[in-house]
């Protein structure tokens, strides 16, 4: 068994291409022994986003805090808030963006462990 | 794609034998197409628990908001609070308990679809 506080997980930027203002940890993971899902959390910073992009694999989310929209291939866009729950299931091309000028987005990105 | 607050997803008392005033939700599962994981959420009332018992699958959390208690096979006790990440690894013997006296305590509880 495994506790950990957010501020007791390690924090990096994040440099892929197309993320702006990211910043990801992985309070549990792999390397916890988790056998199938690793919980990653991502802090978007106002004006950030996540690369827009599409992937085999799932996302499930929950909004800890901040304001943002998820950002779809219509170019439509879905507002999410604080305690928003969130599924982008696999090849739905997708993009998290902060909406806030002032306020950090901050939320759980779970995806199998093998794509952590 | 599912945007969904905590607030529209059904809640219902859970049953099981050595449950004391919890209750289930799950925002994000299989009825949503979800192809591995399930987003459960468990409010466990003040005095309340969940069942004391052991699964063959791992238990990946996130505390919401509250204080408790993650009892242990040994009897020892880590405690848990919002903001909390909490890996239970498959066989590991546990129980969530709230010790507040008047607050709830409200926890993702992420799981394999099929024992959402």
């Amino acid at each position: 068994m495994k506790v950990i506080s957010l501020a007791e997980a390690e924090k990096k930027a994040v440099a892929m291409e197309g993320a702006r203002n990211v910043w990801k940890q992985v309070p549990l993971g792999g390397g916890d022994g988790s056998p199938l899902f690793s919980f990653r959390v991502f802090t978007i910073e106002p004006h950030g986003h996540t690369p827009y992009h599409v992937h085999p694999f799932e996302h499930l989310n929950y909004v800890i805090e901040g304001n943002g929209a998820l950002v779809m291939e219509s170019g439509q866009e879905k507002n999410i808030h604080k305690g928003d729950f969130v599924l982008v299931l696999p090849h739905e091309k997708h993009r998290y963006r902060n909406t806030s000028d002032s306020e950090p987005l901050v939320m759980i990105c779970a995806v199998p462990k093998e794509f952590e």
